[in-house]
C-alpha cells in the first residue's frame, strides 16, 4: 500500500482526488491537510464522500507528510514550492497538480506568475506528467508537476502531428472550450451560475499561463519553436474539456487516422475515435480517457483534431493517479476503470 | 458467475444498468438485446462505454434468454409481461425496470396503465424490490418488480413515520422533483434541451401512474388506508429526485431524528443524515445512496422530511443490481461502491 | 416624466429594474448610485445596458435623490430604513425593494431579520406593495414595501381561496423553489455554476425570512391566523419561482376555477390558466405574470395550486415599475409589455 | 400599418418572429400559418404569447397570403421556393429565414441541400439581408434571403479585415458554438436536455450548409476566392453564438480597433466593443445585437476577432425585422429596441 498525503484538498481538483483515491486499491490515504479547514469532515463540504471516506481535514504538519511514500499537492499555484525541497530531500515523493514545477525556466515562470519561484534549482529535475510523452521519466520520479487542463488536451491532440513532422508550425490554433470547473471553487462573482450559465465567451485572449506550458510541450515534440494561438473559452456546463486544434499540412494525401491510432496504439487512456467522429465531452465525463477525432474538412490542407478530456481527471486529479501509478510500479489503469457518468 | 442478460438496452435506465453491470465482479453480461439497434455497437450510442463493454446490440431471441440465470427488462411498459412467464417457467430469473409487476391489483394496473395485463397471475408471486422493505423475500423471489423512481424516493422518505404510526395518514403530502432522464431517451418536444432547462413545471397533478404504486406500499408500511397527494415536477438538470414530505405529528415531542435512524441503521444504502441537513441530489449523482433528512419547522406539529436519490441508481439501474445482489446472495454492495460524482 | 433614482444598482434586482426602467416611457432615471462602484459604467458590469442606457454609478449623495420624484432602493435589508425618513418627510416616494417595510410589527422584524429596526415608526404607514391587493393604498403611498419574491407568488396562490374561506386555515404548505437569481449577485460557494447547476435541494427548512411576510399577508386575507409550512428549494436555472401550495377544502365541490377567475378577471398581470394546465416558468421568464393554475387531485378534497413568476420581475423590479405606475396615476401597465422570452 | 403573414410560425425561429411582430408599431400581423397545428391558439404552444398575440394557426391558404404587404417564411428549407414565385409576382414582398435563396449558383444550392431548387431563376434577384452589407439593396427588394445564423456572426465577424485587404485570405479559421435552439424545436435525440446539456460538441466538421454561404459573402467582401476551415460546435445552453475567428495579418502594425470602428460607425445593431475586451452571448439575448472585440494575441501576427449574436434574433427573427424596417422604409431600429435579458 501506497501511503499518501493530499496537501489542499478544499477544491474541486482536491475532491476529484480524493474520491479516485478513495477507491483505488492500492493506497492507504490518511492525512488531508486544509489550513482552513482544520478539523471539519470531508463529507461537510463534499456530501459525495460521506460514508465514503470518513476523514477530517487537519492543520498542515510536515511530520505527517515525512511520514508518507507520497504527497499531492492539490493547492493554489505557489504553495508547493515552498514545502517541496523539504519532502524530496527527505525521500517523500511528490505529485504537484498545480503549476509550480511545470516551466523548465524559471524567468519564464516568473513573468507568467508574477511571483519569485521558491526553488527555481527543482524546475530542471521535474518530470512533467503528461504520461503518454514521459512515462519512462515518471517511474523514477522523485517530483512530478502534473499538466495544466487545457495543456493536457492541447498536447495530446497536436502530438502525433508534431512528433512526425506533418504540419506547419509556425501556424497553429488551439481553440479550447473548458466546463466551469476549471476555474475553481473559489467564490467569484464570474463563475456563479447566474452569470456562468446560458452564457459563453472567450477569456485571457491577450495571453492565458497555459500558452507557455503548451507552447513548451509543443516545441519539444516538434524539435522546433512553434507559433501558437491559443484561445480559452468558459462553456456551460461543470465539467469537460474540448479542444479544436488547426493545422496546415505539408502534404495532405497522407494518412492521419492512421497516424494518430499507431501514435496512441499502446495508450490505455487515449482513444483514438473511427474517421468521421465527433468526440463528446460526456464521453470522458468522471473518467480518465482522452477521446480524439481527427478530421481534413473538404479534403484541403487543413488539419482539424478535435480532443476532448474531463479536466478534473485526465485533466488533473486523473493524470495525478496515472502518474502515481507509473511512479509505483503499479498497473497503469488501477483506481481509473470508472466508466463515465452517461448521461 | 452470473450469467445475465439485458433486454431493451437502448433507453437511459439500460445505459445505466450496462455501466453498472460492466464494471460488477460477479456478473457475465452476453446478451444485450434491442430489435431497433440490433447489429449496432453499444458504444455508437453510448460513447462513454466504448472500450469498457464492446459488445453489440442483438436481435431478441428467447433461446439466448434461457441459457441466463437473470434477465434484466429495461423495456417500456407493458414489454416485460409477454415474455415473463415463458422466462420464469424455465427457471430463469427476472428483474423488470419497467412497471409491468408493481402494482399487486390486475384492475388497479389495467386502469392506471390502459391495457390488459398479459399474466395478471404473476402480480401476486412478484415481489416488490424495494430492498429496504423486502429484502427476506427477495432472496428467492423468481420475479422482482423493481420499483419507479418517484416511488422509492417518497417511500423511503415516509416509511419510519408509518411504520411506527406516529403521523395522521389522511393528509399526506409527497412533493417530488425530477431531473429529465425521468422521461427517457425517447425525441419527445417537451424534453428538448430548449423546452426543459431553464424552466421549472409540475406535470400529471390530476395523476401520476406512481400514485397507486406509492400508496400501496404506504398503506403496506400504515397497515391502513393513507389519503395522499403527490405532485410530481420536472427540474432542469440530468440526474436526481428531490421528495419534500409533508405531514402532519400526532405527537411532536417524539425523536424524529432517532426514529429515523434506528430504522435505517443496518440498510448500507440509506443515510439518514445529521439534524438540521439539507440533502442534495448531487450528492447522490450516480451513486445507490437515498439521503434522507428530517425536520419539524418551527417546532410545530408538521414532520417535513427531505429525500434524495438519482432516479437512474436507487430509483432504477443501481436498485436492479442491488436486488440481483440479494438474490443471488452476493453482498448487497457488490458492484455499487460508485462515489457520487461531485461536482 | 417621474424624475426617479436607484439606490444600490449592483445586484440582480438592480440590474433589471434599470433594464425595465430604461425602457419605460414616463421615466427620466438620473441617478444610479453604489457606494462600491461609484464612477464605473453601468455597461461594465451588466453588458447587456451597453448602448441602452449610457449611465455611470455614482456615489450616494442624499442631495441629489431629494431632487427626485421617487427613489428606488434596491440595496441590501438595513440599508434603506437608514435614509427613508429624510427622504419621505421631504416629500419623495420612495420604494424599497429590499425588506425593511414588509413587517408591520418591529419587534417581528427585529428578531428575523438580526438588527434593530432604525424607523421602526415608519412600518404601519408603508403600504406593502402586493398590487392585487393593496391598489387603493399604493395611489397615495409615500413609503411602498415592495413583496419578496416567494411572498408574492405564494400570496397570489392561496389569496382567492383564504379571502373567499374556502380553506382549512391551520394546514398550508408552500413548497416554494426557485431560481438562484433569488440568491443575489454576491459571490459565494453555494451559488457557484458547480455547485448549484445540476443539483437540487432545500434550504432554510426550519426557517425562512419570507415566512413571518407570507404568514402576515395571509392572515390578512383570512382575517384570522393561519398554519403555513412554508420549503423553499433551489433549482438549477437562472431565472424563475414556482410555488406549490396545498390546502384541505371544506368543501370539494365548489367551483375553484371560477374562484381564481373572478378573483383575478381584473388584474393585469395575473393570469388564471384553463383547467388543467401546468403553468411553466419560463411562460414568464422577464415578464411581470403571475400564472395560475388551480387542481384538485383525483377529484379528493386537497386543493393544490401552481403559480409562477420571475422572480426578479413580478417578484421584485416588474412589481415595483407597476407600484410606481399605481402611485403617479399612469397605466399599470406602463413600461410592462415586454414578452416572456421563450425558448 | 405593414400587413403581415408568419409561414410556418411552429419553430424557434417562428416563435421569436411572433414574439417581436406582436410588438412593434408599425406592423398587423393577420395570419400565421401552420399545416400541423392549423386552428390551435398560439399560446398553447408557446405560453409566453398568451394575452400577448390571442391567433390562432391557420392551415396555409395563398389567398390569405397574397392580400398581405409581407410574408415571411419560417419554414424548414425547400418550402418558401415553391410560394416565392406567385406571391412576388403578385406583388407581395417575401422575407425567406430558411435557406432557400441564400446562394447565389444553384448548382451550389442543389449540392449541399440535396434536392432540385424549385425556382432558380429568382436566386439572383434575391437579395442577401445582411443588413450592414446590403441595405441600400434591401430598400427595393422584393425577395429577401435572411441570412443564416452561423454566417451572420461569422460574416460581421471578418467583414473590416476582407474589405480593406488586411490578412491572408488563403487561411481563415471560424471556430463557431452555438446554443441548441438553433436545432429548432422537432424533436430528436441528440438535442434532448439528458443528450446536450452538460455536453460539448464539434458537428457537422466535413461540412456544413452554412459554409458555402459564409464562404459566399467572404468572398464578395475580399473581391476575391477565399480559403475557410468552419468548424461549428454545440454548446449547452438556449440562446447564443460565440464565432471565434482568426486570421494571418499582413502588416501587424495595422490599427485594428479604429479599422472595425470606422466599419461599424453608422450600424445600429453592431457594437464594437473597447480594446482588450470579451463579448458574452448573454450580452446579447433576446436582442439584435452583434457585439464584437478585435484582439492581436502577444503581439503578434495573428489577428482573432470574438463575435457573439443570439441564435434567434440577429441571427434570425430579429433580422428579419430589421430587413422588414429597411425595405418598407421605417426606423431600421423599429420594434428591436428590447435590452438583453441578463441574468
Amino acid at each position: 500500500m501506497i501511503k499518501a498525503a493530499v496537501v489542499g484538498g478544499t477544491g474541486y481538483t482536491g475532491v476529484e482526488l480524493l474520491r479516485l483515491l478513495a477507491a483505488h486499491p492500492d493506497v492507504e490515504l490518511d492525512v488531508i491537510t486544509s489550513r482552513s479547514e482544520a478539523g471539519r469532515p470531508l463529507a461537510e463540504l463534499f456530501p459525495n464522500l460521506r460514508g465514503c471516506l470518513d476523514l477530517a481535514f487537519s492543520a498542515p504538519d510536515v511530520g505527517q507528510l515525512l511520514a508518507c511514500d507520497l504527497v499531492f499537492f492539490a493547492t493554489p499555484n505557489g504553495t508547493a514550492m515552498t514545502m517541496v525541497p523539504q519532502l524530496v530531500e527527505a525521500g517523500v515523493r511528490v505529485i504537484d497538480l498545480a503549476a509550480d514545477f511545470r516551466l523548465v525556466r524559471a524567468d519564464e515562470w516568473e513573468a507568467w506568475y508574477g511571483i519569485p519561484h521558491a526553488c527555481p534549482e527543482y524546475l530542471e529535475q521535474a518530470v512533467y506528467g503528461l504520461t503518454e510523452v514521459n512515462r519512462e521519466a515518471l517511474r523514477t520520479a522523485r517530483l512530478v508537476a502534473n499538466p495544466g487542463c487545457y495543456p493536457t488536451a492541447v498536447q495530446l491532440g497536436f502530438l502525433p502531428l508534431l512528433e512526425q513532422q506533418r504540419v506547419d508550425t509556425e501556424h497553429l490554433v488551439a481553440d479550447a472550450k473548458s466546463g466551469v470547473s476549471g476555474a475553481g471553487r473559489k467564490p467569484a462573482t464570474g463563475t456563479l451560475l447566474c452569470e456562468a450559465s446560458e452564457n459563453f465567451k472567450a477569456y485571457a485572449v491577450p495571453g492565458h499561463r497555459h500558452l507557455p506550458e503548451i507552447r513548451q510541450g509543443l516545441e519539444a515534440a516538434a524539435g522546433k519553436p512553434v507559433g501558437l494561438t491559443f484561445v480559452p473559452h468558459l462553456t456551460p456546463m461543470i465539467r469537460g474539456i474540448h479542444a479544436t486544434l488547426y493545422a496546415q499540412l505539408h502534404d495532405p494525401e497522407q494518412d492521419l487516422q492512421a497516424l494518430y491510432e499507431t501514435r496512441y496504439r499502446d495508450q490505455p487512456f487515449v482513444d483514438v475515435l473511427p474517421a468521421g467522429s465527433h468526440p463528446e465531452t460526456r464521453s470522458v465525463r468522471g473518467a480518465n480517457h482522452c477521446r480524439i477525432a481527427v478530421h481534413r474538412p473538404q479534403q484541403g490542407n487543413v488539419v482539424v483534431v478535435l480532443a476532448v478530456i474531463d479536466n478534473l481527471v485526465k485533466g488533473a486529479a486523473g493524470q495525478a493517479v496515472q502518474n502515481m501509478n507509473v511512479m509505483f510500479g503499479l498497473d497503469e489503469r488501477a483506481g481509473l476503470a470508472g466508466i463515465a457518468l452517461l448521461p
